[in-house]
């Protein structure tokens, strides 16, 4: 890699000193597919490591944005600094804006001690993923103690966004239906902390039921951690089960530290990133810089002349090594 | 690529003759990592690409399967063989199973005209892609006139899969959730015909007038198309509209095929083939193959010696051309 600029590292001390708008400049730089994204993201990655970086995940309609928000408010409380990723659609801090939903995030935009970053995902057009990563490194850089971390836990990409996280928390809704709740079931076995959401609702006591015996049960639960996944019934409306929530998320961390889990899960992060990385590195070869050689072996595909894999190996070369 | 071995040739014949426990075997090979897989894949892609593929999607709870059952039943009706491929872990065919939903699934499999694949996806714990293209092919080489590929279109992963299809069909249903609605958005911009479900209820009529304003809006719809999408109320129960939708589905591959649109339609189904193949090759190799060289870099990345993107590259070499 080239030496950084000037600029970048310029741009790097405004960051780590919490400047606002250079934390928004080097954030666009990250999403971007600019030249220079690189030698920046590098940069910013050897200044981040500390914050606690939470994944919050569940169904649509389960009140995800709702605890985001409530859950900021309540870690700001207490002192600390919050950034806040959205990548969920429905999300009040993304898309959801459309939705008018506008007034609701502008309640935490003011507080100096938050950033909110909403990010689309790649979108249903195809093209080039963003790097969620490198945004929160960022906000990871910029001093931020928390990053909380929120996408709809349906789709396999934004599953795993969410699972490169220190603690995952996973969010059910009573009465949600059978449907709905059946997608979910591959996301609970994720989750260090349930949430069930809506608490003042009749069903929402079964739901926490339900969650706990298979918890018990050991059909849902992480393998190889002797922490102890709490079922925390929350209202945002209401506030109720908040500090709890804020207790469980701190309490997760103590015990990663605790019994050396820390490592673990660092290293699952980190070698998600480099897959996630790989991938997004070859998409962005095929689909911009390469894309005489990727035309060429279109043509041979559509021809009859090869089949899309032999297509992506040959684009691909040796460094993929012997074929299978 | 080596020669393809005589058993692989003995077994593509038999999926071309639509020996059902054939066409099962080549589909496990396909869905498989084992090494012969690109080979017999590279024989069955060979004699595909006569197949209609329809991609089926739309959020949770919008009743895809029941219409997917409804379409499969009228579309064998007249004459023409089904397949099946299903992605979305809500739907009978797959995950929806364990929702006991397994009878109305059983009501089609005993048509020999009907071939039906459930897929998981890569799923919350990682890991390798499932080759739904190829599965796809298996079906095309086999035969069947029409395959349906159901999918939840909310992740991206999951929205590429169905967009992979000569003719995309969207799913809207009445009366969900402002926040379900809002996730479905970025889908809506994909479709080649909408279908509004359980036109039964009373809210039916309003979705579909709404989805016709955006139409003619132009806020959704395909650019560089003259294909004038429909929007059709269907009800699976009361089999309602399901005539209409077939009739769509043959109407717009028609409609590929006059304006020459087929061109255009087939060379991007192969554009993302090859560029999720180059993925998947990619994710493959580090993570089985060349496990060694991860870990090398991984503990480095760790250290702080070096940051996730500049391991992938270096890890990718020389194949993806110059550092940016």
């Amino acid at each position: 890699m080239a030496s950084p600029s000037p600029a970048d590292r310029r741009l790097v001390e405004e960051v780590c000193a919490g400047q606002r708008r250079s934390i928004a400049r080097a954030m666009a730089v990250a999403e971007s597919t600019a030249p220079g994204k690189r030698a920046l993201c590098a940069l910013i990655h050897r200044r981040a490591g500390r914050a606690q970086i939470v994944g919050i995940t569940g169904v649509p309609g389960a009140g995800k944005s709702s605890l985001v928000r409530a859950l900021a408010q309540r870690i700001r409380a207490g002192g600390r600094r919050v950034g806040i990723v959205a990548i969920d659609p429905s999300s009040p801090f993304s898309g959801g804006a459309i939705l008018g939903d506008r007034i609701r995030m502008t309640e935490l935009a003011g507080d100096p001690g938050i950033f909110i970053r909403s990010m689309a995902t790649r979108g249903a057009l195809g093209g080039l993923s963003p790097s969620t990563h490198d945004v929160i490194d960022v906000l990871d850089a910029a001093g931020f103690e928390v990053v909380l971390v929120e996408t709809v836990g349906v789709g396999q990409d934004e599953v795993e966004i969410v699972q490169a996280a220190h603690t995952v928390v996973v969010v059910s809704a009573p009465g949600l239906g059978d449907e709905v709740q059946a997608i979910k079931a591959g996301v609970l076995e994720i989750a260090d902390i349930h949430v069930v959401s809506k608490s003042d609702r009749p069903e929402a006591r079964k739901t926490a039921a339900d969650l706990r015996t298979m918890l018990r049960l050991g059909s849902i639960g992480r393998i190889g951690s002797t922490w102890s996944i709490p079922v925390i019934a929350t209202s945002a409306q209401r506030r109720d089960g908040i500090d709890d929530l804020v207790t469980a998320v701190g309490g997760h961390l103590a015990h990663l530290h605790a019994t050396g889990e820390i490592a673990v899960r660092r290293r699952r992060i980190v070698e998600m990133r480099i897959v996630k990385a790989a991938e997004d590195l070859v998409r962005e070869q095929l689909l911009v810089r390469r894309r005489d050689a990727l035309e060429a072996v279109l043509a041979r595909t559509l021809a009859g002349e090869t089949d899309p894999h032999a297509a992506a190996r040959e684009l691909l070369g040796a460094a993929v090594g012997p074929a299978g």
